[in-house]
């Protein structure tokens, strides 16, 4: 437990150390924000995640593990994430629904310091439905796949996969994951 | 990544940072504490973690958007609350159920410095249900919205409203959220 | 939020809780590399968590909570946590499924400084199974009670025991919680 000694001499080691745990614990926060942002249903914060030309892709388990390109749904810029916005909240038919995210501890996979810099990351996650009336049940299962760059504005998306186990129920998936 | 540097300088906007990420683990293990008194069935100890006037509310997700205050329980303070552990532990007729809550990363949403500071934090979370004989199922899931103040005796909740997205199932709502 | 204070003065209270919410991180992590491996399905990677003469228990609560030694599992050395992952590949017959971990924020029960330095944690998990052609579902939630002592490799288990809520729907189990 080599943790943070200020006033006394301290490694390098343990100085990356402690910036590594803390930038664990930010991205952390961002998968919260991230998740009551959608729960919330304050969808039109949902493209403000991302950066201009950021990625959001949702995409089966069995076809990310072969390397297929096929994906069930695939945005490819903020611009279209809007659209996406605007479709579920205007024009899409279907029964309302709640979702509530709970989120697992991120994984940091690589990182590049400073503004601009990237941040491979990636976390699990359970998404559980609740229609009115009805029970909540297990909706998605899956593990984020994220590229994040730190700008002036915070941690944002470059792109984020949402890789879900189970290819069944989700003909019905409307709300982002 | 603009982490801790000991030893050479850092700029006061890495100190709030640090600062604001450590706040949020601190968080994160009071929701794990709190869990785990609950889980574990130590009902007498659910008490210490609110303040002597503290409050413990259950409400269901459609009257917390719309501004309701009709709740499944409102307990007003420490001796409610241990008025609710009796009446778990000793008069209630109820088939037992185990609990297992899973609880996502929090977020801060505002925080005072220093003893008798208010932080107000969320957090969602899923509770599972297992009765005896049974598999485990999906229980209550919605979001943690809480008052926490620094005490002497560490941190306690001023506030902690439950507030869960399924109307069901609840009339067999026994132990705590 | 008497935080890290670089550059002025910091008491050695603040260094203390500072260390403490750091190996909390520090834990999360390693639940979530473990989670990461299983969930990608990186069998001869889980060994790699285990000290050369670690434990992997798995146990039903009823069992834990009377202080009874039957468990549904128990491998005493990385040796035979090795023939297991042989088995689960290569030898049982089993109907195949994916896995999701999603663990909560960990407890740090105790803990000593330094390498070979034992760490007493536990958290929350719940485990959910996604078989081909079906959804997803609840499969096994329960806790991780961990000793975990600090290598020169990083963060190792000498014991991790796996306390789950539910005693059905165990006999398939196949892959490591």
């Amino acid at each position: 437990m080599n943790g943070l000694s200020v006033g006394h001499a301290q490694s390098a080691g343990d100085d990356e150390r402690t910036r590594s745990l803390l930038l664990h614990v930010e991205i952390d926060r961002l998968n919260a924000d991230y998740a009551a942002a959608l729960d919330e249903r304050r969808f039109d914060d949902w493209p403000s995640f991302f950066l201009e030309d950021g990625q959001y892709v949702v995409q089966a388990r069995e076809n990310y593990d072969r390397g297929l390109p096929l994906a069930l749904m695939a945005l490819e810029s903020r611009g279209m994430i809007k659209d996406r916005v605007y479709g579920v909240t205007q024009t899409i038919y279907h029964r309302p629904y709640y979702t509530r995210h709970v989120v697992g501890p991120a994984r940091v996979l690589a990182a590049q310091e400073g503004e601009g810099g990237l941040v491979r990351a990636q976390a699990n996650y359970a998404v559980f439905r609740t229609r009115p009336g009805d029970a909540s049940e297990v909706y998605n299962v899956g593990r984020y796949l994220d590229e994040i760059v730190r700008t002036a504005e915070g941690l944002k998306f470059r792109s984020r996969r949402c890789v879900y186990d189970s290819e069944t129920v989700l003909n019905s998936l409307i709300y982002p994951i």
